[in-house]
């Protein structure tokens, strides 16, 4: 679908340039020196132009004779818009737009860019940029793009928001250790965004990693499920950029207090299977492995070294990232035992000592990479006066291309060991300077095959009653209020096959006594107003209510409180409730709503939990049974769910029940812009959970 | 004092070789070739020639005519006892031993260095090593190891117990961007040690920044006291590797098994003010900015970049490090303004835009560095078209000079900018080709910051009756016990000035009945029995008994109980225990003794937050007041003592109190291995806490 941007048969340069200092030579240049021009056919389009780097050139791409399959625009942008109507005319299915001068500068570029996607519509043109870098795929070979030369070919596919990230990671790439299979640079994501190049490189069989630097998903859900179905095929590691903005926006819930973007990607990507990188030294880290090297099967490695400390800084390294350290059969460790000198450890991590040479490291390498509780390999070299770096790097390099296990390195130091790692990387093993880095590689590895093999969760869907909730917002609409709580609140969790106490609302104290002895005693009594969100703050909240004298009490003082304290409030009574059995253990379930990614809903335990310690979790919706499950396990105090002190486990099926089941109310109703139920309270194993609590905002 | 290992006047090496694979040799070319032999006289030691590499050889020390400073011993270990004693007698006071063959050969090196050991007491002769690489010094210049090729000058003085990871090190600093001043492979540290470096090192004139790598410091509370004065002058960084054991330790109480030896470094080196980096790669990050450039006055960073991905990057990678972006002064906005294009941002991040040439990123850096809210600046460079790479790094180089306030760059990429990188260099700008790892650094020069100018703190000592706890020490210990809890540390706990509820021991359920009236109602009633460790196990404690009856009843349950399920335990009767009023916050003071360190008291909040969320923290004793200070606000949980959700804060100062009052006793008493106070009941402000239940465990 998007084959014409990667393996186009014609390339049409639109503001080809003869001087050098413009961008329309550059381009034209990298088609030329990246090898396209032995490939296809390059049109370099200029009415004053006869000939461009010795190819005829064209006053217009309906001048040439032939069909174009791509077009290149570095014009101004006052050009553009005609230009590409100029290109469907002539029937070209894709075009880059390098020219800026869009969105990214004010209104009236977004106005531009506008009138610029109604002509691709219109001549049904896909079209990456505008303000972009361009594209390169060095199989093909193309180079469309302004790049200060071509990198190297490998097996990872980067897609960047930012044309000058890109050409920092050109220049990475360049300098040999990184390979690319293809690049894109995706400028303003007028058309083509990361999602069609999700889809576009799944099965591309020269990209086994997919790389992405991105500012924002504008369809977060979306991106989603276009990643969650290419993430069991391919590993996509990703780096977020952007500042929270969280403290900007206005927020009235827990929930909203906890859940900014940060926490909406941190979601999405986890949902999706994306792997985050934390930095761009991280992204070019994990890539390395997970590009050249097979999957790490289960999480056992062992350590081959020359020198002690390093072993043990990878050691620490390694169980830090919660990788373990295999344990060798007998048989290995007598074989090890026998060969390396008496001093020489034999045990993991196996140091064959300072004066090994390059013998010593390849017995170790074989033994060791034949045991089966050996899962993957990290060789530590330090520059000895005996080391054999060269040749170390040579056997290293061919064990790697004869096993199914990942072999990572960690040469250290630098000029010495440079011909080393610059070998190692013709074997595709990725050397790291550091063992801290190896063992976030690795790491990552683990996470992949996590993700990869993750078993595929249904989406629940639960019969409720829809059209009560939708009653009840238009009838809170229609009086002129956005926020429900209490009485009303219960009835949109009983729709939703929710378990709330009984609640009755009552007009004066003696109602309330009645309905109090209807519910039975003790009771929870409840100032009952619209206006009135945070009721304890005014003391607008009683429990254990014991008798018809406390209740009227309780009653009479509150309505006391709440007419002098707030004369302006709507006073409907009080709601008497009953109270909640105790045994149980106090959760927090909340909903709020992220621009890019829709409800964004969290999980966590109530009270000191959520407001001291903010340890929650989140999922975007929709969000699948084993999501749910996992969110369970996510919170840092998850023991509690599981029962301590002697404390039985809670029901935690009651738990991931109320999570559907509110993610299916907030994805039933976009108009739900936050909600909180706090305290939601479980109870042991088997004996459900119910809502004693609940806020609810509509949108305006 | 260390002076002849740095400065000597003239140096024996003996074992020198004239065989260029021999480490005798590769030290002597050492001393020559890096310029050693210029300023002092060099001896080579070897009875089968008669010169090497051009200077006169000596069958012996005692045949050299003139006194010598230091002596370098590269021979096979079984010679070298008879060679250090000739030192000895020749005057010797200096003597590095490289041989290997000593402790890290098993108990008969152990035998060989105790030997060596004696015989340089015997002689006083101050000794590096053995099994090292030796040591450089590059403004003597001295090279008295067997390094391949001498590091460049610099102001890093680095100290490694590992040689191998030395080499590694030096082959760093080779590669142009590491300037050492001093290198010190320590080796088996049978004499000279970390502290004795220390020491040496804080006042050299050519050290800005000490490093260290230790694998363990047996020395543990020496080395904080002389840590704790050097980083106020310098900052100390370190890295500690080595595999956390502590799960091979038996444990029997809470604070033994949230200590390992992995708390008692973190609580060691934060009151030390020694900067910890977790990876090798951090240490050296690190290290630049330290070492480089001026101290960061406050947390305001400025951002100039030439690309907005890369600023926002570095924005997020800032705010993360918990630094500030800087709000500039309007006078500075508006110049920016004035002289860069419109599309370019004048706020921070200052973007200059990606067809900046050097003087658009000049004007930009001296507004910003001018401007009174900056603090710290970090220039960000992308290699784009337009870029003058070369001309923008010396600009920043001058500026840096010019100003008291750091400047890091992260010029990203590799080939394209390494010309930039190097004149950086050469003006001591630290270049990151990531930004996360540019915020990384800056973070830990504001920590040093807080390090440097941290108030001194007093040691706290209290007036105590430590006869009282001696006493009763021994008389356990006459029964043959090592355990104490109940009323036994009630009474040490009172000699140390600790509140106790009022408690008694009753044999029978008549007497129990009468001491619960002499005390007052509501009691705790606890088993007695020296054999019962944990007493809610067996059902072995009842709180809140109302009255005569309920006190008889639990009484006789009670000892039913632990006569049926342990008949074997002694039994003493029950504890009667006034009831603490309620309104408190349950914390736990602890302590366990770590090997190397010795004390170890931790702090937390009690049950679910020391059990579940492991959220303790640590000091090694003796601590100041100041650190029991920071204590309290060190855990996650820490907001609760000041108070929550119409709480009341909490008496700090009663928490301190007993911290401080533990800190003695278990200085006091190195025969207790553990204690728990848990819980301690925190009162609020100005009420006190009072310790409900301790357990003690002494020595065998």
């Amino acid at each position: 679908m998007l084959k014409p941007f990667f393996e186009p048969s014609s390339v049409a340069v639109i503001g080809a340039s003869r001087d050098p200092a413009k961008l329309g030579y550059a381009v034209l240049r990298n088609l030329v020196e990246g090898g396209y021009v032995q490939k296809g056919t390059v049109y370099p389009i200029n009415p004053r132009a006869d000939e461009i780097l010795g190819l005829p050139a064209y006053g217009s791409v309906l001048d040439v004779p032939d069909p174009i399959d791509l077009a290149v625009l570095v014009i101004p942008y006052p050009y553009v818009p005609d230009a590409l109507r100029i290109c469907g005319q002539k029937g070209i299915p894709a075009a880059i737009v390098i020219s800026a001068g869009f969105r990214e500068a004010g209104m009236e570029g977004l106005e531009r860019e506008r009138d610029l996607m109604s002509i691709a519509k219109e001549f049904d043109i896909r079209l990456i940029g505008p303000n972009c870098l361009g594209v390169i795929d060095t199989f093909t070979p193309l180079n469309a793009s302004f790049s200060a030369g071509t990198p190297p070919s490998g097996p990872m596919a980067f897609m960047s928001q930012s044309g000058a990230l890109g050409t920092a990671i050109l220049d990475w790439a360049q300098a040999g250790r990184l390979g690319l299979a293809k690049f894109v640079s995706l400028g303003n994501k007028a058309d083509v965004s990361e999602i069609d190049l999700l889809d576009a490189w799944v099965d591309d069989p020269n990209t086994n990693v997919i790389l992405m630097y991105s500012e924002g998903l504008p369809n977060g859900e979306e991106f989603i499920r276009a990643a969650r179905d290419v993430t069991l095929k391919k590993p996509v590691v990703a780096i977020k950029s952007g500042v929270t903005q969280s403290g900007s926006r206005a927020v009235s819930s827990h929930t909203g207090s906890l859940a900014g973007s940060e926490q909406a990607y941190q979601a999405a990507f986890r949902q999706a299977g994306v792997i985050r990188a934390e930095s761009m030294e991280e992204l070019f880290d994990v890539a390395l492995a997970l590009g050249y090297q097979p999957l790490l099967q289960r999480d056992r490695i062992a350590i081959i070294t020359n020198a002690g400390g390093p072993g043990i800084l990878a050691t620490d390294a390694l169980e830090r990232a919660g990788m373990s350290l295999a344990r060798f059969e007998l048989e290995t460790k007598l074989a090890l035992e026998e060969f390396l000198p008496g001093a020489a450890s034999a045990a993991n991590p196996v140091d064959v000592l300072g004066d090994a040479r390059a013998d010593r490291y390849q017995f170790a390498l074989d033994k060791v990479a034949e045991d089966p509780n050996v899962d993957g390999l990290l060789v530590v070299l330090t520059p000895q006066a005996m080391t054999e770096i060269a040749q170390t790097a040579r056997d290293i390099g061919e064990l790697a291309k004869d096993i199914e296990k990942p072999v990572l390195t960690c040469f250290m130091g630098e000029a010495m060991i440079a011909e080393g790692i610059d070998i190692l990387a013709g074997y595709g093993v990725p050397n790291y300077p550091f063992p801290e880095r190896a063992a976030r590689a690795f790491k990552s590895m683990s996470r992949y095959r996590q993700i990869k093999e993750r078993p595929l969760s249904e989406y629940a869907s639960f019969e409720v009653d829809k059209d009560a909730a939708q009653d009840l917002f238009d009838q809170v609409r229609s009086e002129g209020r956005l926020t429900i709580g209490d009485a009303e609140a219960r009835a949109i969790l009983e729709a939703y096959g929710l378990k709330t106490p009984d609640s009755r609302l009552a007009a004066n104290p003696d109602e309330a006594v009645q309905i109090a002895a209807e519910i039975g005693f003790p009771v929870v009594l409840k100032i009952a107003s619209p206006d009135i969100l945070h009721k304890t703050d005014v003391g607008g909240v009683k429990v254990g209510l014991r008798n018809a004298e406390e209740v009227r009490d309780a009653f009479e003082l509150m309505t006391y409180r709440a007419e002098r304290y707030l004369p302006e409030a709507r006073l409907w009574g009080c709601q008497v409730q009953e109270m909640a059995p105790p045994g149980g253990l106090e959760v927090l379930v909340g909903m709020n709503r992220d621009p890019q990614f829709g409800p964004l809903v969290t999980f966590g335990l109530g009270g000191i939990y959520v407001e001291t310690l903010k340890d929650v979790t989140f999922r975007v919706t929709p969000f699948t049974v084993r999501d749910a499950e996992n969110m369970l396990g996510e919170i840092r105090a998850h023991a509690l769910l599981d029962g301590v002190r002697g404390q039985p486990p809670v029901d935690k099926d009651a738990i991931i029940d109320t999570l559907l089941r509110i993610g299916q109310l907030v994805s039933d109703f976009p108009e739900i812009t936050e909600l909180d139920i706090n305290p939601l309270i479980a109870y042991p194993r088997g004996q459900g959970a119910i809502a004693i609590d609940m806020r609810l905002v509509l949108s305006k």
